[in-house]
């Protein structure tokens, strides 16, 4: 359960479960704009329980679809999985037309659900987006909740490390810094674009190494350990955005830079591990 | 519950549901081979309860799977829809290749389930192919089960009419016939082509007016009348399917003309009403 306190007032917390049909009808009936953000799986967890993954996410997202049916709502934003959905890219930078072949059940699960948005569209015009997020990172992600090769990384380099890397640190990602996420989730809410599925990401590919480098060099840790761990099975070698599509439709442009960012999010960590929140 | 009886001999029936995972865990294990011809849902009933469609259908496959990971079988072969995986087609015929875009809940289902079989090969060698199978019609077609318009409009027409058909019937359905079905399921069970998904169809296109006077003829009911009903969401106006890789990867083609297809399943519906089997 989050805590309240982290922010600022003018928001009314309700706690509940995206499977709690009822509740989540009672807040799609006086809302005017729903972003669903929610998933109970990772890309390296969804596999080991894929039917579980349906069941907790596929299932609640359509009930969460026909809630939507019969209620005013303005738009509803979905986030998809940039680095999931389209699986061994035979292209790079990825654009939205291009395959999708997912490699990971997170990814199916993703993409099936992309499929429900566009069905309510065409069937009874829920009015949606689809965002295709590359690999978000910043402030508030906890290394704890396998969320992201970044804040774990950052996590470990702070304790002294070592850094475990998967594979041999080639895998090349698109990292998006979280408040250009923010903005384009907010952007695509009031936009009136014709399409309904956008990529968000830098548009700009960086291999592990050269994170665990840059981390290092800002942490000032010095060299640490690194340890080299077998690659996974759900690891596309190569994953970057193609970012013109939301950028002509809508103006949104990433604004903050990888060091910049990085920067941020290792501030950010320091203070929390002082404060013991990771 | 089908009747043994229809049944040649040679052939043990198992009864049970494919949601009881331990009865297909335990038949899984002692099986060569695994044909997936089971639905709960047609295009036109999985948009009344898209969430019920994924409970019943995509889970049990997907624990099928599960089950097929510790298994010996040689081949899994899994029945989709060419009908409805495409959505409205941007080409005609399809190739395997063009986009899928579905505007019916069976069509997601299906997709998504299509991208679990190959997960499943991906991840861990289950050994599997897909078939998109376009409008089979034939023998054994029961009009009351909304299995196929072919069915239900001869059924119609034995019965002395009237004929309904949906919007103005120039929506254009690729036919095949059950026979043929049936070579292209045991053809792809024996292959060991690298492709893993195949269109099953005539690559014939026909409109629903065309049916209509076919069977007309064919029947000698004379002209019956026709009830124009309002078109369906879920029918796409047209879907023709492209079969060169099947051809070119196993050597299997067509056999049975829509004439002569039509004429056999007129002969046996007739049969069968006299017996009141429909």
């Amino acid at each position: 359960v989050p805590s309240a306190a982290r922010f600022d007032g003018g928001v009314e917390w309700i706690h509940g479960d995206l499977s709690d049909r009822f509740v989540v009808r009672a807040l799609v009936q006086s809302a005017d704009y729903v972003f669903h953000l929610v998933s109970s799986s990772t890309p390296s967890t969804a596999n080991l329980d894929p039917a579980g993954d349906v069941l907790e996410n596929v299932i609640p997202t359509v009930h969460l679809l026909e809630s939507c049916k019969s209620s005013a709502i303005k738009k509803l934003v979905f986030l998809s999985s940039g680095g999931t959905v389209y699986g061994i890219p035979s292209q790079v930078p990825i654009p939205e037309t291009a395959p999708t072949n997912p490699i990971s059940a997170h990814g199916i699960q993703k993409l099936a659900l992309e499929k429900y948005f566009s069905l309510y569209h065409y069937l009874y015009g829920v009015d949606s987006v689809v965002l295709r997020v590359a690999n978000p990172y910043g402030p508030m992600q906890v290394a704890r909740k396998g969320q992201g090769v970044v804040a774990a990384l950052i996590s470990r380099a702070l304790a002294g490390g070592p850094l475990e890397v998967w594979g041999s640190g080639d895998v090349v990602r698109d990292f998006i810094y979280i408040d250009d996420v923010i903005r384009a989730i907010l952007q695509v809410g009031i936009t009136n674009a014709t399409d309904r599925l956008f990529n968000v990401g830098s548009g700009i590919g960086k291999c592990i190494n050269d994170v665990v480098d840059d981390i290092e060099t800002i942490t000032r840790c010095g060299t640490l350990k690194r340890i080299w761990l077998a690659g996974r099975a759900v690891d596309v070698p190569i994953n970057v955005l193609d970012i013109r599509r939301i950028q002509e439709a809508t103006g949104w442009a990433p604004s903050v830079a990888w060091s910049e960012g990085l920067e941020k999010t290792i501030s950010w960590m320091k203070n929390a591990a002082a404060k013991d929140v990771t």
